[in-house]
């Protein structure tokens, strides 16, 4: 039975963990409390950028000797492996610590191992406490792993009939500045930032994170299948983030930062997409649109969540949100379940997870 | 000063005028309930039928001889005309009535100044309490009194991309039983349910109340231009309710209980249609689409709410909730505030009203 202490601790981990959200891929976020032998919280930490301590070398050095005959409470495994640091749970071992409490095994073949490394050195080890929150903490990490392909969470604003844009293509502001930035604090989670070529040619957008300190930039992906969409002076090629253009591998351009893949049907292959993302690090993208290629994505199975900002407003013309997915008809429906609904600003955001198929 | 005593007798004089909604137009939903002198509740009622007994009246009978020095709680100014049913006032003044507390001035000329007779009968009369709570108790009827025409509700259910059907034109079902259930309830508060030619012909919709006792069944209208969609034997031409077919002035049709309207643009004139509902007795109407009917509406500025029943499912084709409104650019669009969300079933249910403009 965990102590309400053992509980206070693991939620504390948990939010700590949260903190590296976007700035940790290609590796999890993880946070970790350690209590000394009184069970008194004496040290803490989080894992805050690939290549950096990982955070039970944060929470041990926090605590000093303080942690030996304690227990540490971490939100994944302790790692078991060398890799640019050395492995956590011969760290905690050699600490002195007595027990730790994980809440989630770690799925990555090359770290696990961590518990039995624990055990073997006489530290008592216990798995499960809090095991759902410190999984919806880390879904995109996790998913990728599972899947082996970046975590996808779909993105879009749109009126309460559908509509990204009036007829004739205007569209600031269908969404409230709340709900604005609502998305930069998306980006700012997220490894890469993708777009069509569609919203490219229409909007420029800049697509890096703005009004949040400290915010790691995320990669900024434009599918422009073509090469016609990002012109040079392009908003999205400007040094305040990195940038990748994904191209056909028959298109002509000139640009830098081009990555070549295969066609599939009018746009480029989207399990092609990812792969090439999770080959250089990425493990979450936020999908923001257009239509176009959210139904491509939709249509590839890739969409692993969805936040849609519905704004109270009707226009009864203009591009809708999503456009051809592959469904013809109501049985071949993407069905989801509705995770939670919030008010932001004037608009409603609803956040959906598509339902086992 | 309202004390506790007043605003629970109003409270329950609202909740009871509630159950009127339906089932008294041409005439307004009313509550009343009627405290002896030491300020016990004695008596209740609410109006249930046009050509009835008023709420005052209900209520007076209820309460007998303990009214005598008592106070009436009623939700709309007490009437001072002879209408099928005497004037409220003079009754509440011949009961012995000491104080008559109303929520909401009548605005009906030819209904109001019972205020004035109560005053002048010697009745301590005060207004104003809970009249936030009263008036959105009777919105339709109000609306409809001050726009002389009936107010419009306009429902739809959709998907998160905006779809009501998919590409081939399937449907059933986007949304669950649950928002399917309280639709009927929508049918039952309202005096006419109204559906396009394109709904007629898609679906042969039976328009009727199913599943709520007493329901008081709406006209059934269908606005069949071309008096091409409504075929003999359609399911709303049965007896379950009554139906009345719209067509255009030049349409040529065999049916019973038609309505002939001048045309506008491709289909019939909102305003007349309206005006010749609300001269059959309509206050309040319920729009169920479809989005080609939704459209004119939106565009005569004859749209006083939204419902919109919103399925957690993604199509990415298939016709949209709202067609052409004669919106063509952002600044054009149709705003609303949000009033009420809430999860129906699987969906989410927003309640919308239209800002003033």
């Amino acid at each position: 039975m965990a102590t309400a202490a053992d509980l206070d601790a693991m939620r504390r981990a948990i939010a700590l963990a949260a903190r590296g959200l976007g700035s940790t891929s290609p590796n999890p976020v993880v946070g970790c409390v350690i209590t000394d032998a009184s069970g008194r919280p004496v040290g803490e930490g989080f894992h805050q950028r690939a290549g950096g301590p990982h955070a039970e070398i944060h929470a041990l050095r926090d605590a000093g000797e303080r942690a030996c005959g304690g227990t540490a409470y971490v939100t994944l495994e302790p790692c078991n492996h060398t890799g640019r640091t050395g492995p956590c749970a011969q760290a905690l071992a050699e600490a002195g610590i007595a027990r730790v409490v994980y809440a989630v095994a770690d799925p990555n073949p090359g770290a696990a191992g961590g518990a039995d490394t624990l055990r073997a050195a006489g530290v008592q080890v216990e798995q499960g406490l809090l095991a759902d929150e410190a999984e919806a903490g880390n879904t995109a990490w996790l998913t990728s792993v599972r899947r082996g392909r970046p975590y996808v969470l779909w993105k879009y604003a749109a009126t309460l009939d559908g509509r990204i844009a009036a007829a004739d293509g205007t569209s600031r502001w269908i969404s409230s500045p709340e709900s604005r930035a609502d998305v930069h604090r998306l980006r700012a989670e997220a490894d890469a930032v993708v777009v069509g070529s569609g919203t490219a040619r229409a909007d420029d957008p800049h697509l890096a994170v703005r009004g949040i300190d400290g915010a790691v930039q995320p990669l900024r992906v434009v599918v422009d299948t073509d090469a016609t969409a990002v012109k040079p002076g392009a908003r999205v090629l400007d040094d305040a983030a990195p940038t990748l253009i994904a191209v056909a591998d028959d298109a002509e351009t000139g640009l830098p930062d081009v990555v070549r893949l295969p066609r599939d049907g009018r746009g480029l292959s989207v399990p092609a997409l990812l792969d090439a993302l999770f080959e250089r690090g990425v493990r979450s993208v936020l999908l923001e649109g257009g239509p176009t290629l959210a139904g491509s994505f939709v249509a590839a199975g890739a969409v692993d969540a969805v936040v849609g900002y519905l704004a109270p407003v009707l226009l009864g013309e203009g591009r809708t949100a999503l456009a051809d997915a592959g469904i013809t008809t109501i049985t071949e429906a993407l069905r989801l379940d509705v995770v939670e609904t919030a008010r932001i600003g004037t608009d409603l955001r609803i956040t959906a997870t598509p339902k086992e198929r």
